[in-house]
């Protein structure tokens, strides 16, 4: 369908571990087979997402730096880049300028698929805050007419296409109305994201949680791809949700 | 993700004349990549497909006889086997015999992709009831105790897995609820499309209509595909949506 | 709200083993209260869901039987009565008949809770046509003008009231459509509906997927009742859709 | 399900007549049951809703004064509390301080049931406004890491549980995507929502209007409580949509 | 649009009464006007909507007879003919032979406007089978393949156009998923329907509940018509769901 | 049902070319009745949808003259009036002092129909801000308390009225929930929609494309109207969301 470019994977993250728990997989499996990922936090979920730091009296950059630390280890596990915009969280707020600076990732990044929130998660504004930042970027960063950051206009070579968008899963997915409609399997980069898990050892309990997802998600794959007859349960999957129609030159 | 299966397409068409319209690009394309496709016809629309021909006095066994035999040629046209179930039109009734005669189709064909109506449709209840009944006898095929329509229990060979389902484009899509999440790239196979289309010489009108639609679909497919900066409008399409949730090794 | 009645708990289940795996805490809670539970089960899932004894070379009565005796297992296990139409499943048959049935059922037991499956459910079409059925027999168990199925009317105190009715857990909650508005922390109800779900040996490996569902859907309770400061994670759930608006005389 | 804690009823109005119309009986019910109630009024509604006073010649001072008393003596029939924020009204403007406020005000309240607004309302913007503020002000007084709007940071004790959100009824339910899944029953506090109401005398084709509401959200609790045999119609009630899932040890 | 035809309206409704409380407005408007209008009633209501006749003693015939004397003063105090299909209710079966039934009075009434209940109803399984029948054979009868239920074929006269199709005000509307996109003003109609609505003694406490709807719609007419500055409240409404788009040479 | 107020249609649209492709045959069709139309572009498109001029290295001071020029002759041809906010698009940001400036635009046309996009649009986020941005107005624009951009208050004369709002076409609809409720015949206006589509020379492609969606469109008000029986294909069309109820004196 579209001319051979070199795959690249972008996945935007509200938060500094987000993109371990919920698109691991994913990001593993693109660098198995040899494409690049880059992983944009958009802040450090240095207020929302960093309670147990808090009450053992840390104060705010201390636990900036170590949820940068985490995610950087989380990142090199599963053989992505990492680069941080550092916007605050809890509120994350949106802003032209903030957006601005996801077009510039957007260009230089020139992602063939590009993975973020869902648009509806009532448990956490930030995480749609950031996925309504990363999808107007997306479309920002195609138009010629739209500058950089840094005021110059990009050549045509460096405006985007319009790469997939897939969302991954919140953690309470029926809440947030998410209804999947890809299946991945991740069997083959599951102890890559495991590894990567394990980066992250004040959630030590989420492991064990977002393994027991990933099986129950295999399941799933197995469910949708053909029948059932006792077969052993050890397919990892992931759900996603693509927002954009897919192009294909062929049903399947 | 599946074992390697000759890849086998079954289309599932209330009508004689709609699996030309909806779903003709589809059938030539697989059957360009060396795919075997059969379509199967549960009426012939001898009654509310077929006004023309009751305004100029045939009878119902005449009707029937000249729409299937636009049908045959439609489907020698893109390259598809077809066959009739004959269960009439307007009303199309379902019933567990009927389902019956559709699981053994499915047992037969062992469809890799499946293709039929959507679930709504305002104008044409024989759509929507087309669906459900394929629905039904592709999970009911699925079962080794469901027996076939002869009273004979099938092999573990004979019960099919889980094929994809595509529903094809309804004739007013967003009446109904019909949002495509697949755009299929019917350029190569277009002309073969044409020429099934040519094949039902009293709908005319629809030539053009259907031809058009294709352009528009076409671009839908560029525009989801990549930018569009005055680029020719050649590429014709088809607008799909999936059923059940996509399984995949890669996000693309 | 209502006047004091006996607690009643309604269970109407497609097949054999639907009850345990997606009801099953409920249930135990409900006898562990010191109420009456009763499980009405439409079929035996003799073809849909028994492959493993269909490849074992049972009869179809050797494996209704199987069925019966473990579903009678699991039910003692969860101190519920138990009750089979025997009506056939794959595809379990919608009738006027066969509503009359469950009406008397109604009418017998005067539930003053049901619980049943959810109105979608892509991957198996008796679910829904259970849960229609038992939507429509609680309907017309309430009207004075409804004949029992064996002609006779009923008084007024043979009618029933409007019992809140709440649909259990598909196998894929997203792909049905499932959005639980309320999660029940069964922990202490646990234990018995462990016991139950080992009453069905030919599924062990669901024995497992069910507990860690239980895990999954606890930790939910957890997080909508307050905030999760590391707290172990021993909470276990079930998740169900209330169908009519709850009435109570406080919000809570 | 949560350890106990001094029941406490947290109303957000987006303007200063609002919580009277729509949440008056479920104030006082709570007031009657021996809880404390506090209404946050974000604006007096002083440009949008109080076009008799602006018509009579009044000028902005004086309409949020008169908007003031009356709102105070509805809050004093109900037995409730009131405050004020100011925010302004028409259109009531999000802003990260405006939100920082109300974080106060769930620190200090301590809400163990939050009533505001729903999220769609097309006849008035600032309705939903107010739900988003105080769904986002919820979550974030949630966190140890977000500081006070004195830039200080709580306690442990400090900050707040994850009460449960209704959402009380807007004045073109159907219009505003409301479907109710909570009925109240307010026959017994409904005297005092209606002398509440009468303390708003501009709006005095409203008492009436309102307490037809109550009579006709009344047969709907009877209708959804039990069978209509010619009862008297004398039920009041009130209509919600909980916004997270009940979480509860019984179905009922 | 189209070309002038005699003004007809027909109104399916599900049971004797259905028509009053929910379309009495717009019948009796229609005959203001000098148009016909024609009611089929489905069945009598006699098993699900005439508890008070069951209590009181009467048997199935008599209560049939009552509802049919009822219903027919009802519709001559509306003006309009009425007919009858006593086709049973509670449960109200669909078939084939129903349908074609109301295939023949469509092409005999040959209705410019069609009304009838909406698609859901959660508390009344013969409301929303009634709306199937009638929308099914509105399709039906506009092919001239379709025979009459004689077994005639009818003439290119008798075949009916595409009429626009609305759905009166179901009992629960939100619960219903009733979203009303035309509210029609009956104020000079209303003193009709007051009269029709009083040839229903058995039902006496509906009629203010549906004289209270009346005025509740009717503010809603104003609402949405212009602006509400303390005008008096007569203006009393009904509310429709249009299930076909509008078309029309001017948007108003 | 609204007293008689001189017809005054206004367009809100977001970029300069909008008006013309989804909506020239409405503007169209009410000046040949004799009624005003206002379009009041928000933007000139100069970032986002002027690709071309940006590849042949015009400014964007150039750009925006260009693209006013064409906006202003398309105008011309279909007889309505036009003005510039200059808002800036790509992103068109939404703020208070924008809106305040189309509460202006409100009471100075005193519109009694108003056009405007849709709220969803994934390809194009200045189209629902645009939308988001109408709305608001409209309301504010009714309220007497609310002030001018000049800060001196409306008279009870420059208030307005509740005019109903149309959400024209978006480029892909079905993508953006696009369900049209209206179908508008623009047969007789489409000469001069194609003469104003032609002051667009940019985008010739465009000319073709939005004409053979005008025929689509224009198959679907015949299809919505009456029978189907090979009548020649020359309707003209245009789809339209009402997002408010239709008021009306008679059903049709």
């Amino acid at each position: 369908m579209t001319e051979s470019t070199a795959a690249s994977l972008l996945v935007v993250s509200a938060h500094a571990g987000d993109f371990v728990w919920r698109a691991g997989g994913a990001i593993a499996a693109a660098v198995l087979r040899g494409e690049r990922a880059t992983v944009v936090c958009l802040s450090y979920g240095e207020r929302g997402e960093s309670a147990s730091q808090w009450l053992a009296g840390k104060d705010l950059d201390e636990i900036k730096q170590i949820r940068r630390g985490e995610a950087e280890a989380a990142a090199a596990a599963l053989g992505a880049d990492i680069e941080f915009l550092d916007l605050g969280d809890y509120p994350l707020v949106e802003s032209p300028e903030a957006v601005a600076k996801l077009v510039d990732v957007f260009r230089r990044v020139q992602p063939t698929v590009v993975l973020t929130h869902p648009l509806a998660d009532p448990y956490n504004g930030d995480h749609p805050a950031a996925a309504r930042m990363a999808l107007q970027a997306r479309v920002l960063a195609q138009a010629i007419g739209v500058a950089n950051s840094d005021g110059s206009f990009p050549s045509k070579e460096e405006i985007i296409g319009a790469p997939p968008v897939f969302f991954f899963e919140p953690h309470q997915p029926e809440q947030s109305d998410f209804k999947p409609n890809v299946l991945l399997d991740i069997t083959e980069a599951f102890p890559k994201k495991r590894a990567a898990m394990e980066c992250l050892p004040a959630q030590k309990h989420m492991w064990t949680y977002y393994t027991d997802l990933a099986i129950r998600r295999g399941v799933q794959v197995k469910r949708n791809a053909g029948p059932n007859l006792g077969l052993p349960h050890e397919t990892m999957g992931e759900a996603y949700v693509r927002y954009y129609p897919q192009v294909t030159g062929e049903l399947a």
